[in-house]
């Protein structure tokens, strides 16, 4: 848990970014020492803020980094639950199976699991997601919603969208939704969504929704097979982005559509799904375990299934499958 | 894991049953030396197994006991998968939490849990479930189906078709379906099924079905504020009911429906289960945790949710709910 204290002293700091503020006011507003700022201050540093201190004038926040600590994350965040308990580490097989451990602990709706590294970070179908050190956003999120099991898929598809309007919000950049699970820059993996949930047939339990973002590896930090598949925010964008400010926008949106999706349903939602998703309205390719369809992708159904209608006019319901956008679409407008 | 020789010694016992099979048979059946057998034999009678010996005769099963062991149930399992890796414990906090590790674990689907107490059984919502010693049947089956999420609540209707029978099989008694998971007869309760599960949004990882049933318990069995709610099929019968021999024609009887589910879908299941239940049909008053509906109960739909038409003819999807059949149903044919 972070200190109080600290939160409030990166507040109080930071709404006077760039001037000084002094020890005795910030003692005055924190209620405390000038003895006991001066050892907050010093932590501060120690968690990677660069705070200069000037005899007589005080205590001044230069710019705030971009390290994933617990005050870096929380300075910033506009939720009221979503985030507002935050789990850091440093290096973990995945940061799904800590998530997990803690919903059965009873931790609190809301509560982020966040990683510098996953060892054994996890996609669709146990495959593997690569996550390096420093670079993405590797993340799990805690949520208790009163709703059936049924409900789940959807929360892949809320996120989906909430991720969209966090890279606008960040970067300008314009994601694509690839169902049911990926975001793509000009066709490339950019952040992948993994939803699990822990429920009886009436309830769900727990929900614990992973997202993967690639956000400031260079093209180097990708494997060769990876290269032509996946891509990085900073190398679409060509500048570094700020992973906390990415992971606070993601927050804020996913709260947000969480409270329009309980307040008037999944109807809002899919529109603007649907109006991000690369699929819509196109030829797919569609593999699933049972064989392989072809076909116009319909759209999503209430519970998030794909809706192909394959050339014979037969609707299918698809709840899990390997989409490709066909050839066929080529030279349509 | 029960001993390979004493299953195949107790089949071949029994096949016998009532005469003599000579140790020297068995030795060459099972491929035991005869002291092997006489060490085999002692194991099975600390098992309670009833099993008298004499000289130049041999070996006498005289009947099968009502304990539940691992050879007792292995012995007249008719199943491929279901029931055939079996965890026998004398007393847990829950069956279905002993699954759920077991799942972790990686146990094969078909494992059953099965314990003669529970200390903590658990219902829908987390209500008690009374789960005294040696009296019934408190056992939870871990499937792994290939299957999205949204499936996972027909599973408690696939059971609730599979114990009917089983109890028809056994006692002959009529047992009637209340949705979502009760059995009851006459209109007290006699099963209770809680299905759980572990997934992501396109695919199930685990699916434990717990079963309790109430079987020899005696009326001064219950407490009291439980007497005019439950009951148990030896106080309907009059007579002590084999435990072995249920759970062996639930695994049967589920096996089979999972079998028909999975090549043929859910409808022949959805046709059966709504055969068994008491509120098709019926007025209802429907108590879910967003306030209460009342209106005639109009079936299932495939994913097992209840449909409900109230008064100005809006049909309700029930996702979860506790049922009750309204009065306005007496004097109706």
């Amino acid at each position: 848990m972070a200190s109080k204290i600290r939160e409030s002293l990166l507040s109080s700091l930071s709404a006077h970014q760039e001037t000084y503020v002094s020890g005795q006011q910030l003692a005055e507003e924190t209620g405390c020492s000038r003895t006991a700022i001066w050892k907050h201050i010093e932590e501060l540093r120690n968690e990677g803020f660069t705070i200069e201190s000037k005899k007589k004038r005080g205590y001044r926040l230069l710019k705030t980094n971009d390290q994933l600590t617990e005050n870096n994350l929380l300075l910033g965040m506009e939720t009221k639950a979503l985030g507002r308990t935050i789990v850091v580490m440093d290096s973990v097989d995945s940061t799904q199976k800590i998530a997990h451990t803690l919903a059965q602990d009873k931790a609190p709706e809301g509560t982020l699991v966040i990683a510098e590294e996953q060892r054994a970070g996890r996609g669709r179908m146990a495959r593997v997601w690569h996550s390096p050190k420093g670079t993405g956003i590797w993340m799990s999120l805690l949520l208790r919603p009163s709703l059936p099991p049924q409900k789940a898929p959807q929360f892949t598809l809320i996120t989906a969208v909430a991720v969209v309007q966090a890279i606008w919000d960040v970067c300008q950049l314009d994601v694509e939704i690839k169902w049911p699970n990926d975001l793509l820059l000009n066709n490339k993996k950019i952040t992948g969504i993994l939803t699990e949930l822990q429920a009886d047939s009436e309830q769900i339990h727990s929900l614990i929704i992973g997202i993967g973002m690639n956000v400031n590896q260079e093209k180097k930090d990708f494997p060769e097979e990876l290269l032509s598949i996946a891509t990085s925010l900073s190398i679409e964008k060509g500048e570094k982005i700020s992973r906390s400010e990415l992971v606070q926008r993601v927050m804020y949106h996913l709260e947000r559509y969480y409270q329009i999706y309980l307040e008037k349903g999944f109807t809002p939602i899919k529109l603007l799904w649907e109006s991000y998703a690369v699929s819509i309205g196109k030829y797919i390719t569609a593999r699933t375990l049972n064989g392989e369809l072809t076909g116009v992708a319909l759209g999503i159904t209430d519970d998030g299934v794909l809706l192909l209608e394959d050339e014979k006019g037969t609707v299918h319901s698809i709840y899990s499958a390997d989409i490709e956008i066909s050839a066929k679409n080529r030279g349509k407008p």
